[in-house]
């Protein structure tokens, strides 16, 4: 089964900032639009009203190696797994399509909470998807 | 009573697009954190929280006059009115402090609605801050 | 020539704020990522690199009708005109596709500055391609 | 000489998603604004158009520890050091005022780079602020 994901995204005025490049905050929301895309939107959507569940992100890990420019059609590639009952583990990447440029590279690690903010384990029905680490 | 508010703005990178100047979607934003203030953070928790009610953006307007630039020092100047039982209207510009110059000149318009999503009378209690137009 | 543009947008969760809808400043951005794909967002790179000019917003009108949320698909759809020789107009709406409800309904009116943020004539090759107001 | 910096953060409507907390990656932008405020916003505005040198963002770490809600008066707390002679690296953490409660903890190393977008050494002036690791 397919767990590496790959999400296109292109580079609009509102994704750059004064010194002309993408703001690095940017690259944490295009790694969610992955993850969102990579589990599933109507998943999602369906799993928080019918189950009270979410996933939020515990932990975060970036490292910047080149910018993105205005008008750069990038990609973001996704491996998942599960690290534990209670956590996915997500090796992130952006590249640069035309030359095949590393810009950032991050580890998203998610943890699931049901309604009152509470810690529970990931659903296995997710958690399943994934390989786990080791 | 002050309905008159002020509000100063900080220029960040955050703020800034590629173009060397604030985001024009931005200065909604302002405009919200001056509605917010001037309304009282507090009073809009505890309406939401208690009464299950909301403040929306129903209408926008702004023509923008000139740009701002990361480390401007701005103010956003907000006068409001009753303009119905369900619509408080928002005279909102943003100023260079520096000069005193107009930056951004708008309208906004606000409507009540209930936990549903239905469209209710402004709060009276609310609605008794502001004077009517006209 | 197809000046009329259609661009689908998923709502994330980076879209939606506190009260599960989407934000509405973020109209203003699905409206400008529509207005660079149907400019071109390659002929808007090389029209800043090689000429110096760039678009911006001069006014904006919005009117929220029906709420976004989460995980909705929509489209923005967007109609351009030359309005004078310093000024392109856009109707632009973005639909909620399933059931094909009006969400939000905006007018956009673009003006061209150069380097030096001076207001010049829309680039003759850009206004041609728009048919005139009335 | 103070090095340790301290920046209240208003949570507003636009700070918050979906769940009714602050997104993630917002944090970030709170991270930044702090470092701006430390380092001074017109030091940074004079060094890049006086200099041509800017600080960009080389790695993240953050943990998240639990959320901040629509109306929260936050803390952001910074501890700046020198790494070494191409490398600034701040300690930050995001606190709920009442009760002191840590929200958001990180790491973020800042290079500087000049209009070409290569890597220099930190300037003196700014590096001889802040302390050495070690």
């Amino acid at each position: 089964m397919a767990i590496n994901h790959v999400l296109p995204i292109t580079i609009y005025y509102e994704d750059t900032d004064f010194s002309g490049v993408v703001y690095h905050a940017n690259f944490l929301k295009y790694f969610e639009r992955s993850r969102e895309e990579m589990l599933g939107i109507e998943s999602l959507v369906s799993l928080y009203r019918d189950r009270g569940l979410g996933f939020v992100v515990h932990r975060v890990e970036m490292t910047f190696k080149a910018p993105a420019i205005h008008g750069d059609r990038l990609e973001v590639r996704t491996y998942g797994r599960k690290e534990s009952d209670y956590r996915l583990s997500f090796d992130q990447s952006v590249w640069r399509i035309q030359g095949n440029v590393l810009l950032v590279q991050g580890q998203v690690q998610l943890v699931t909470i049901d309604r009152a903010g509470q810690l529970v384990p990931v659903p296995r029905d997710v958690a399943d998807r994934f390989p786990s680490t080791g």
